[in-house]
């Protein structure tokens, strides 16, 4: 849960004045995201979302993921999408913040999504990843295999505080992904976030993606690796082969997989796991006692990382029918 | 800032299936209030508030709560009003609370009050206190002078850890005023809680009152005591006599006061924050680290009392011309 600056009622109709969108009538703090400040605004012709980005984005980012939304929204893709002022400025600043107005996009996300969730997601990500192909800008992944080492150096000191072992086994998957870690898969512009969280769905069909703040340069399918660590396990930690096959299946009907996509599954989600197991445990490690923001447990992400450790071959996630 | 209760897709799909209010679209968790967990609700029908009455709130208070926006708004006042289910309740129950649907009141509050806007509160109170005055409902002030002592006594204790000597102003402002307290002045059903965040403007017009959970039955400028208090004082503590003076006025204007209800407004300031004070400390006193609920500083009401125990007559208040 988020909202760290309080925008004051002076300080929106100022900001808003500068847009084409009407008077402002309504405007309230949602708690939405983790890193950044949300409003819900109404105006007299319409809704929007007002984000202010706080300290855990880096401002220099900020052309690339509002850019990648409004391009993803002009080539078809649903998804929010940043708003011009009247001189076409979508990256702005409030309250001594980066801050942008984006369109409100119906829908709700899904607490318990089901296979056929799943095999939405799969289309939509490939439809997004085929559109972004040509956008302009590009991002490295910062959460990417050197990043990972960056954390480990950081967490290993007190690993063992959340499990006892955890220190080894972030020393050996490390060791072991990066000697592993492909390098010839096809890459291009990812999500990298893409939790049930950030994917609505309207009357049962999926009706946009949001929250393109992780959005970087990676491995294609690294991006379905990440969604099969966020979808495909039920709450008592089981996997499920069947949404994993709909989601991989959904995905391969828009943009089809090679067998070295294919054959690679294992390490990507090895390599998925590990990526929230870190972030995890060094916001764990790290927490603020009485800070808003919700820190997660890292211990999901130890029993994800274990499954796919064990999984021998992409069979054993659904693609062999 | 509030949101206590996850409640998920699946639950507010099931929940609103009860209502005529069309199919929901986009929900979401809103910061607004302290005592409740409140969502921003959009079906294709319109918006709305969803509100689950957490611990704070006395379940039994809920029919009156409800009751009287429903009857304000029926009366032709701004406010928020409940909704019915098909068969007509207001009050629900959702994730294990008591839950209504609400209206969605367009308008937003003023951070910085200037005069008008306190005499278009004047003007809507005193609306608000006529309209009220057949309801066929009633509440108990518990925050009145009996709730006072008892507040004094579970804090007096540590009081001199906020500020030396407040346990000795505790002591000596409850004895005067328990001595002092008006007993024949006209009473009503008074809203007891309008501070500038529960009073809503549009293109600077009142627009409405939020947040009846206050309401109970009591001396009927009481009401406006506290506004006195939560409206006329600059951010550097000095007490602004135009605004108490417009708010009065507007309030005169559409229910004339009587010279006994003038002249009371002086121990009626002084009882209102005597009673702003003391939730505050005990909230102060209190105060889980950690807790989402952002507990406020008692000092300022500390002030405000001392402010108001040098007023000599109610001409200080801008009510002489």
């Amino acid at each position: 849960m988020a909202v760290y600056t309080h925008v004051s009622t002076e300080e929106i109709f100022e900001f808003m004045a500068s847009y084409d969108e009407g008077e402002v009538i309504s405007f309230k703090a949602i708690a939405e995201g983790v890193e950044n400040s949300n409003y819900i605004l109404q105006t007299n012709t319409g809704f929007y979302i007002l984000t202010l980005y706080e300290k855990r984005v880096n401002p220099d980012d900020l052309p690339f993921f509002l850019g990648l939304m409004g391009h993803l929204v002009r080539k078809g893709c649903n998804s929010a999408t940043p708003i011009g002022d009247r001189q076409g400025n979508i990256l702005r600043t409030l309250c001594g913040r980066p801050a942008a107005l984006i369109s409100f996009l119906p829908g709700l996300s899904v607490s318990r999504p089901v296979p056929n969730h799943c095999f939405q997601l799969g289309q939509e990500m490939a439809r997004m990843h085929r559109a972004a192909s040509d956008f302009n800008l590009s991002r490295e992944n910062a959460l990417s295999v050197a990043g990972w080492q960056k954390l480990v150096n950081q967490c290993e000191g007190r690993a063992d505080e959340v499990m006892t072992g955890l220190k080894d086994l972030l020393y050996n998957e490390m060791t072991f992904l990066k000697e592993n870690w492909p390098e010839t898969l096809p890459e291009g512009i990812i999500h990298g976030d893409l939790f049930p969280d950030n994917v609505f769905f309207l009357g049962g069909k999926l009706s946009g993606l949001i929250d393109y703040y992780f959005a970087c340069n990676d491995i294609l399918v690294y991006d379905m690796a990440i969604a099969i660590n966020a979808w495909c396990f039920e709450r008592d930690g089981a996997f499920n082969v069947t949404k994993a096959s709909r989601l991989l299946r959904g995905y391969a009907g828009v943009r089809p997989l090679s067998d070295d996509e294919i054959a690679a599954m294992p390490i990507l989600c090895r390599g998925a796991a590990f990526r929230f197991l870190l972030s995890r445990l060094y916001d764990w490690l790290n927490r603020v006692e009485g800070a808003l923001v919700q820190v997660k447990n890292p211990a999901e992400y130890i029993n994800k990382l274990k499954f796919h450790r064990a999984v021998k071959n992409s069979r054993e996630y659904g693609l062999d029918i």
